[in-house]
């Protein structure tokens, strides 16, 4: 019922990853007397999807408290994350609210073993390929070991959709050494190069313009600043998009130029579709949970839920928590005396 | 002698600026044996410059600390800053070291009254035109208070570069309305609109991707975001630039087109162009230091200078003063005891 067009997007997505992907099967939850006439005129969908009625959808404004306040129990989007605890779906995929879903999931779901809070990761196309960036706006601020706990998550992430034994990771920093604050940075870093894991490469600090360089497969940082850097991006490449539209618009010779380089614009434009790394997933929960842009088509949405399904086909949440287990077991005994004073105090991660 | 390249693109740079504004008279601050043979090929510098005999240079790689040490007094940045200190300059511009040149430009010219940080502004280009983003690197985190700090210098900047009586202010944020932290952006936020100044329209949070709309002329945040939101940009610029690139130049038909287009290209490439924001302004301290760019060319130099011209010119030193008095004199006596509280505590701002 979610994303700025509902079921006229969603639906016609789905039949698209079922020819892709003819052996999905879709639990559609949402009010039935909407998502069955459209149903309907989709074959593929039609034999591979059972429709549960829900009377209550959360609205995009709705706030995250008031989301679970009134539709906790009963609106689609709850009853979609819940059939993931329930192992009656295998993951959940919306394009409704995000600070209502992350609620939901949150409450519903649960968090991970060792895991005090969960993480949104995005996927970052790259000169190279694409990288991982988490969080990008499940929490503000984050101390060392939370950073440590999502570079493990990117990292697995990395290794299911990449395909890279051990993904190299990087820590968003600036590049002013001797500037105080943000020690949980300096501190994760320390940490992670004595830690050593097996599952990672860890790469130091990367900067704002890394990322777009793919410096590095998993770029982490708090939510914050990491929300800031993928909106800050997205706001450029829409400005440039803008300023290339304008330029080859005003002259003939212009226009002309345009026809020739078709091909090449075409090209571009692929390179560019923010459709095909649609998706954010939440990691860090027991089960997954992939948004994807409101705003987005039926490509977009479908590749948010191709997204879900390799995933799941390649055991990410196996993955995560055979690496969280290990980190916790082996985690170096020589967390800095510092480390425990901040660790006991008022932000309150438990040693 | 700071940046890449040194005085063989400094020296240059000078030089355009004189055939633009030939009321500027230059002290230039390096070693002689290395400065005077590239003056004396260039006519208009060389009759409107004197040089200064700097031993000492420090060098791109050195920490703050470190050139602190080994280049007060003597060094050729460190006489720069107090060629303004003293009266001798109205404004520093250089492209070296910036963790360097910070930390002198705060020994040598003291905080202004009222303010407890500095900032570094950077111009940021937007579809509509261009904005002021502060602080992208000078300092990590702020509290409430030096967020106005900034709203107010970076307030005096755009009514000084652009010439709007009332410029619009918004606080950098994220879009999620109930995540915990980031309270100092609420607070700023509940103080800038209850103080209403009349040197600037308060237009509440803006997100990452507003910058590059040019939603408000002056964007607010404390140092590390707006660091990873400009680099994260710049980034993307780049990847961009270099997708169209390779796009443009894969097949003979994309090569007719550009020939075609070639002055659509021509045009995009200016309004990409970094060199004409080049400069980095510090701001908060008693005199204008801009940073260049370390590896722009000498036009991007000349644009580092002019900004400063214009900013002397137009008398920002002044209007920042007045504005910092004026708002100290009539802040809000509502400040509520949370921040009080907050003020008081280890972060050490001063009520």
């Amino acid at each position: 019922m979610g994303g700025d067009h509902g079921p006229g997007v969603i639906l016609p997505g789905l039949e698209k990853v079922l020819e892709r992907r003819p052996d999905v099967h879709f639990v559609l939850f949402g009010r039935d007397e909407i998502v069955r006439p459209v149903v309907e005129k989709l074959p593929r969908l039609k034999t591979a999807s059972d429709i549960v009625d829900c009377e209550i959808a959360v609205s995009m404004q709705e706030k995250p408290s008031q989301a679970l306040r009134h539709g906790r129990w009963k609106s689609s989007m709850w009853r979609a994350i819940q059939a993931v605890r329930d192992g009656e779906a295998d993951v959940c995929i919306s394009a409704g609210n995000t600070g209502a879903l992350m609620a939901m999931a949150k409450f519903c779901l649960k968090s991970m073993a060792n895991i005090d809070r969960p993480a949104i990761a995005a996927i970052w196309p790259t000169i190279r390929s694409e990288s991982i960036v988490l969080d990008v706006g499940a929490t503000i601020g984050a101390e060392a070991l939370q950073l440590i706990d999502f570079a493990i998550l990117g990292a697995a992430m990395a290794r299911t959709l990449f395909d890279i034994e051990r993904p190299t990771v990087g820590l968003l920093n600036i590049g002013v050494e001797e500037i105080k604050g943000q020690e949980e940075v300096k501190e994760a870093g320390r940490m992670l190069r004595e830690a050593d894991l097996k599952f990672m490469r860890y790469a130091g600090f990367v900067e704002g313009d890394d990322i777009g360089k793919g410096t590095v497969d998993v770029v982490v940082t708090e939510g914050f600043s990491g929300n800031i850097a993928l909106k800050s991006a997205e706001g450029t490449a829409r400005q440039i998009a803008e300023y290339l539209r304008a330029a080859m618009g005003r002259t003939l010779m212009a226009r002309i130029g345009y026809v020739f380089a078709r091909n090449a614009f075409q090209r571009l434009r692929e390179k560019m579709d923010v459709r095909k790394t649609n998706g954010g997933v939440f990691l860090g929960l027991n089960g997954i949970v992939v948004k994807s842009h409101g705003g987005t088509d039926d490509e977009g949405f479908a590749a948010a839920v191709e997204l879900g399904y390799d995933m799941v086909r390649r055991n990410l949440l196996e993955k995560i928590r055979t690496d969280l287990a290990f980190f916790h077991r082996h985690r170096p005994a020589s967390t800095p005396p510092e480390l425990t004073v901040q660790a006991n105090g008022a932000a309150g991660r438990a040693g």
